[in-house]
Parts: structure tokens; sequence; C-alpha cells
């Protein structure tokens, strides 16, 4: 199974409104809402690409209580393999294949605090499609919780084949938690993947992680340079082994131990970028659950995140389109000298 | 008691942003959550001023037990007057005494419905002070669940001294519901005040409530006048027995069968004129219930309605504000010719 941790979990609502006005009473025509934060989007795309996930982090209050009912309704009712899982399997034609259909339970192992999970708000403008995003700060998390929260990573990685460590800490967590975790999880020998920003990324970093997907504004932030190659080869040289960069549109750059590729799209495509980051998460650990090549792992991150782009719902993919961009994704392989 | 009706409650979440861009992402840097609808926030005002009330209405779902479980806090846990209540308080000296000072309980009467109570997210941009307000809809409210509410309304109305009415009405109720309402007051010899807006207000008129509050903009609705004194008259004409305009800042204009007053604040003052409204109700109705002259109820309403702008959480009053302001209500009675 792939293990995600969602320290600062959310409940997202999503508001459609004719249009915002500021300093406007608004009536809310559309809404619905779903469990957030980035490792439970990064499970549910795990989930419809046929791989048993768990997830844990704090959850509590009323809201972390509509939050796990909503995530227990993630699930498949009856799953398709409910014998062993399906985490490695084989892909009929190696590189363009997509990800089993058959959705995987997604298992809730958050640990419960006592404040309340917050909040997420994402304001669609039906004039324009452009959203006015507002986040609560989160639940204060105590030092026994945090605690409990280790006790309980510990055992999950006993039986993990990957480890995603996700989003914003919630006040109350040390800056250092995600280096941390970081560390337990290369002592338990889990490949753990790394996605977080500002000083949680930089101790997190320093802590070796196997991977880390940073965008562009991540990037500079860690390392001063908005120039992607620079950038990622400086942010590897911080300690972490393979740096995958999202450019965005323009898709991916990838420096790892084992060579440099670069990945883009067939074409930029309208849409909405929201959770893009998180299912290029999911490709990238599926792929390296399944064993594929680095140029695999890419290609299935790219469609996957194009895929969540196209998508007329925030964060989730659309499988037709994604199937249909893997085999066109365009992966340029940077010679040895350039590394 | 005092009933209040409140077909639409909601959750009150007010978020604090140090400047609202739209299309931007936030960080909301401060956020409270609080029973909301006006009625509720009507019986939170009566409450402070020592009336036991009883509020009725709908709530479901997890957002509406977070709103019981809120509504239940603001309950004093020792009423000042556990025997008997504080319905019609004496006041040492007419005209100018507050209301009594200990706060009585407000009990909860709401009925349960499938469909989850709705959330209101008032955004306070802290570089101008101004409000953005987004509301949920509410829940679809059933045939049954209509029922359910009418029963317990002819129950509850037994029992009180006067009832107010107030607000939308959630999806799934029929416009004339507060027609409906206010005439089963009447049969029941309850005074009753209706605090509505648009087609409910213009139907509930017509069954002749004792009282209704409207403001500028739904008088004008209404009566298609914007000039106070011939759209109050307009109003009092198509059913409602007296009429109190707000006229905002410049205070009220009553036209009743007694007689027509306007009453105004001794200066505008800044502030949030959320909930002033509600204050103003809650101003009438106590002061209906406790025999209180029209001269007098108008200075207990105004004198509310700007201590609840002057205060700094919006919807509640500044309790120093409003007493030091009674005495300074102005108070002018229109010659018997003007009517």
């Amino acid at each position: 199974m792939i293990l995600t941790v969602t320290l600062n979990t959310a409940l997202d609502l999503t508001y459609g409104v004719p249009e915002l006005v500021p300093h406007a009473s608004h009536r809310v025509s559309e809404m619905s809402e779903r469990p957030g934060g980035k490792g439970l989007n990064v499970a549910r795309v795990l989930s419809a690409l046929g791989h048993r996930t768990v997830v844990t982090g704090f959850a509590g209050g009323a809201t972390g209580a509509v939050l796990r009912e909503l995530l227990a309704g993630l699930s498949p009712q009856e799953p398709a393999d409910p014998g062993g899982g399906l985490d490695a399997p084989q892909a009929p034609e190696p590189g363009t294949a997509p990800a089993p259909t058959a959705p995987a339970p997604v298992t809730d192992a958050l640990v419960t605090v006592a404040g309340n999970t917050r909040r997420t708000i994402a304001v669609v403008d039906r004039a324009t499609g452009d959203t006015t995003q507002l986040n609560e700060p989160g639940p204060l998390v105590t030092a026994d919780e945090w605690a409990a929260l280790l006790g309980r990573y510990e055992e999950l990685l006993a039986g993990a084949d990957a480890v995603a460590l996700c989003g914003s800490l919630p006040p109350g967590i040390h800056v250092g938690a995600y280096a941390e975790l970081v560390r337990s999880a290369r002592t338990a020998g889990v490949p753990v993947l790394l996605d977080t920003s500002g000083e949680p990324l930089r101790r997190g970093i320093a802590a070796r992680p196997d991977l880390i997907k940073p965008n562009a504004d991540e990037l500079a932030q860690l390392t001063g340079s908005r120039e992607p190659m620079r950038a990622t080869r400086d942010a590897r040289r911080r300690g972490a082994h393979g740096v995958i960069a999202s450019l965005g549109p323009d898709g991916m750059l990838a420096v790892t131990p084992d060579g440099i590729w670069q990945a883009a799209p067939p074409a930029r495509v309208p849409g909405n970028p929201t959770g893009a980051g998180d299912s290029a998460v999911a490709g990238l650990l599926s792929g390296l659950v399944e064993g594929l090549s680095w140029p695999d792992r890419l290609r299935r991150a790219v469609a996957l995140s194009t895929a969540t782009v196209l998508s007329p719902t925030a964060g989730d993919f659309d499988r037709a389109a994604y199937e249909e961009l893997l085999p066109r994704v365009g992966i340029e392989e940077h010679a040895p000298a350039a590394r």
C-alpha cells in the first residue's frame, strides 16, 4: 500500500457565484464539499489508479467528522481485489499503459485531535472561471497529538511501499516536523516523497528525502533562482535524491541519480490547475511502486496532471483524457554532460 | 416568553483577511463561528435584555449540529430567575430605563431536518473594514418537515407573549409560508412581527401582521417608492397594522394605529451595520411585551441598533453604549394632520 500523510487536512468547499464583487453580498448558486488537503487528494488519485492507500495526519471537531464521513464514501463498496490489493499491477505494454481502472480502497488512519479541522473555500466566479481562495489556518495540534501521530506513522510505515508527505503544517507543529518524518521513512527503508513549501521544505530536504516535487514558486523560494535547471540542481544539492520540478503547463523537469529528463504534454490545455500537482505526486508514486522507469513515471505524472487541469471538477482527473494523453507525453533526456 | 422563528438558520462564519483580492489565495488570520439567521440573532439580543426566548425553525446535518451546540452555549448556566423568567421587568424610570442586565435562557425548539443547515461567510477586509458576504442557499425542506414545523409552532404559540418571524425561506418552502404563520399567530392572539423581504414579505403583509420592520430597500421593493413616509404608509395600507421603517443611520419611522413617530440617534456612528436590524426587532418586541409606549419602544430599538453598529463584534451590541444612547434618542411625533 501507499501511505500519504496530511498534517493539515481540510474540508474543501467550492462555492459557485455568478460574479465575485468585493464588499457585496452573494447568494451561492452551487456548492460542493469534499475531503481535502494535498495528501487526501493524492490518495483519491491513487485509489482511482487502483492502488490501495492509507491516509494519516490529523482530523478533529465537527469539520473533521464531516471530512472522515466523506473520506469513507471515497472507497469502493466492493474492492476489485479484496484479497490482496493492486499494488503492482502488470502493465500490458510498458510505458504507455494506463494504471488499472478499478478503484482501490482508501483507508482512514487519521489521528483524532481536539481542535477543529480547517475549512478551505474556493469561490469560483462563473463569469470568468477564476477562483478566490480562503483557507482557515487549521487546529492547534498539541505535543501529545503529535506524539500520537509519530506512533501511528511508524506502525503504518511497516506496511508501506512508499510514502508521500504533503502540504502545510497546522499551528503547533514544529517546522522540522517533515524532516523528522523523512528520517523515519528512510530508517524504515520506505521511499519518501516530500511535497511542501517554505521552511518545512527547506528543513525536510536536509533529511534527504527520495523525491521532492516543487513548483516554480517553491523552487525560487528555496534556491533564489527562477531558472529551472539551475534551481532544480540546487535543490538536489541541498539533500533531495531526486527533484521533479513542475514547470506548470510546460510539464516537468526531473533531476535524478539516474539521469535528467524533461517531460512535456503534447499541448498546453485550458482549465483549472487546482490539484494538478497532487495528481503528479500520485503519478510519480504509483510509477515508483510499479517499478516503472523514470521516463514512464514522468509520462504518467504529466498525463495525470494535464488530465486534472482538463477535468470540469477541480482536483479530479479526466480518465479518458489521461489515457489519450499518456502515449503523447514528450520525453527528452538531457545528455550526461548536461548533468 | 418571546418566540422567534428562523426558517433558514445559518452557521455564521466570520473570516478576517488582511485584504480581499479577487482571484488570489488568502490565509484567514482570524475566524469566529456562531449560530445565525435573523431570528437567532434577535433571540440573542432578547436574552441579553433579560427576556426568556424560544427559537424554532429548521436545523439539520453536521452544520445544524454545530449550530445547536453553539446555541446551547448562549444560555446562561444559572438563569438569574429560574423560577419565572423576566418577561415583564419593572422599568425604574419609564422611557429611559435600560432592560435588565441579567441574561435569560434561549431555548432550542428547532425542528430537525434531513438537509444540512447552511453556512454564511462574512469575509472582513482588515484594510478597509468592508465585508464581502457569501450565503449558502440552505437545505431543501420537505413537506413533512414543514408540517412538523407548523405543529411545533402552534404548540409554542400557546405560551408566547409575542412572536417574530425572521429572514429568508429555505428551498422547498412555499412563498406564502410566512402568511400562514402570521395567520396562526393572529388566531392564537399572539402579537406577530414579520421581518423578511421580497415576495414572502408581500404575501405575509396581506395576512395582517401586527408589525413589519422593513429597511429602505425592502420598502422600495414592496411599494416602488424610496420616499420614506409615502412608502411606509403604502406598506401599512397593504395590511400591516404597524410599519417600523428602518432609515439606516437616520433612525426609524413608525407608522402605527396610535400615531406616527420618527426616532433618531443623537449622531451618526461609524461601524458595522450587520445585525442592527435584528437588534431593532429585539428592542421593539421586548418593549411591546413590557407594555412600553411607542416612543419608548422606538427609543430602545434605535439605541440597541446604534449600539450594535458600534460594537466591535458584528451582531453584538455594546451595552455601555446602549445605556448611554437610550435617553439621547430623539423622538418626533408627527401631527395628526400628517397621518
